[in-house]
């Protein structure tokens, strides 16, 4: 992030369609790095507080996204098909088009089937919070996140002006993915997690000793139940929207699950320990990760299948980007990988 | 917790066996507070790392305890029975003891067998971290804690006087419960908890795509996870320890987890939404619980029986106590209860 963010992204005209929690931060952390943005919301009483926040907000969705330069849509996920067919009424071929929602295999197709697939880049910051709502959303919130960009097949234009962008204006890592393999590491990364927070929640809300439960709460269970306070509707369309995926990784946590189990009614305290190791050394790398840098550069028109090639095995291998920068005919990045334990 | 902390136990003279993340912890608080206080631990690096951070750790068990009036056994869940074997030679009969461990039906039996039933008082502090050791240890870890302590089902003399000691010293919140009612909430509130987040970090561990994994891995996965970066021996001791209670609840948590899968399964949007609203309630709970206070006094030998009995019933309906004061003929509490959602 350069000091105040702007540089050569500083003519930028954005919107923000939806401003809600991510939505409302991506709005207040442009219009903080001095974009020229605005904000809409279906909520007329959002809108006004979006205005009291210090931003745009007209009253039409005409009127927000008439002559912008890149719009955000960070409506729920059942509204981003409906919202990508108003953008191809409304806005010129120029106009990127990006989203946050927390699958992307749908949004791409409906992108795909209304023939934005060249201009819509589909994204995923890895951040948010069990609140909701434009209160609780700030310029910060999004500082330093991991944040996934599906480069298209072949162009790829859109897709590395906007990692230049949010690189700069947010400090992201950009993480580059297919959107099928998004949605299969999101599954395991984020989705599971919300089913088990949901599970052990549930059935503390049922137990008949509920209220000493939540006395004897420390950490595990606290941060075991997080993600349960995220609103219902929300997490039920991120389940819906990647249904398949999430049960079979759900089934593959399962599996290691019943082995614990086992080995707990068996008073197997070998097996017991061998399994938590395995556990922890997944969080010693989650914690300890070490990576190194590379850059690569290719030809700006002659190697697109071969940069989107590189671009998706990087983020497979848990790569991301913190440079991209378009010349005259290259195209440069600068990509980290985690060294391997 | 008084200025100091000291006040009316400012003479006693307490011993800390165990100088882990929670007896150091333990240790540190006590040394703080003014009162008398040596510590020791097998291992003879420790006991000089306690030396060092200014606490007296004579290097033999026996000078370690000799004329102390409390003793807090913090080693590991396993070792408790041969301590506090012990404890019946090296201690006088007017000694109290305690424990931190994560369950206490096993070293209750314990001590009853000992013959240390009427001053042995099983407690558990509910904080901890997943680091472990005295370089962890800090006097605040378990500051304002919510703290399970057991009452014996006659003799209250040694469980009042660590109350109010607990209170004074720690600003502890006292939870009384019998063990067997501390294993089973105990089991819901802290070792599924673990389950789960080893089953996790456990399946991310055997993903082909860990990398990946880890590198979207947001608040829901790092918060879920957490736990499993405990020590794994620590782990398998608590839940052999709580064995058939852990199984059960973890039945109960599998049946709520079944039914979101189903729901998601069904593609059942309105069941997978009625069901995270139920999860949520408990959250929510957790969160925004309001309580009452009361004071109940009882006479200090006539009515021993109905004071266990209130006790262990403030316990399993949430509440906890935050004063224990004993006159010449009464003593007196005061409780507080959670107030109906």
């Amino acid at each position: 992030m350069t000091d105040g963010g702007t540089g050569r992204y500083a003519r930028v005209r954005a919107a923000v369609l939806g401003t809600g929690l991510i939505g409302g931060s991506v709005l207040l952390r442009l219009a903080e790095a001095g974009l020229d943005v605005v904000g809409w919301d279906p909520d007329p009483a959002t809108r006004e507080r979006a205005r009291l926040r210090g931003v745009l907000a007209p009253a039409t969705l005409e009127e927000t996204v008439v002559g912008r330069d890149l719009i955000f849509l960070c409506g729920p996920l059942p509204t981003l098909p409906s919202t990508l067919a108003r953008m191809v009424e409304l806005t010129a071929p120029g106009c990127v088009l990006t989203d946050v929602g927390s699958t992307k295999v749908e949004v791409a197709e409906a992108a795909d089937r209304l023939g934005l697939g060249d201009r819509f880049v589909p994204g995923h910051p890895m951040a948010g919070a069990e609140s909701a709502g434009l209160t609780a959303a700030s310029p910060t919130l999004l500082a330093g996140a991991a944040w996934v960009l599906c480069p298209a097949a072949v162009a790829t234009g859109p897709f590395r002006w906007l990692t230049g962008l949010l690189v700069e204006v947010f400090g992201a890592r950009v993480v580059p993915m297919s959107a099928p393999a998004h949605d299969s590491v999101a599954a395991l990364a984020s989705h599971v997690p919300h089913l088990l927070a949901g599970a052990l929640a549930g059935a503390t809300q049922r137990a008949p000793l509920r209220d000493a439960v939540l006395a004897l709460a420390a950490g595990s269970f606290s941060d075991g139940t997080r993600v349960a306070g995220t609103p219902a509707e929300r997490t039920a369309n991120m389940l819906l929207a990647n249904r398949d995926r999430v049960l079979h990784e759900l089934a593959e946590v399962r599996v290691f699950l019943d082995g614990l189990a086992d080995a707990l009614r068996a008073d197997d305290a070998a097996s017991l320990v061998a399994r938590y190791a395995e556990a922890r050394a997944a969080r010693s790398a989650l914690l300890d990760r070490r990576f190194a840098s590379r850059s690569r550069r290719f030809d700006i028109d002659g190697e697109q299948r071969a940069e989107v090639t590189w671009l998706r095995e990087l983020g497979g291998a848990g790569g991301h980007l913190t440079e991209c920068r378009v010349d005259p005919d290259t195209v440069s990045y600068t990509a980290w990988l985690p060294v391997a334990d």
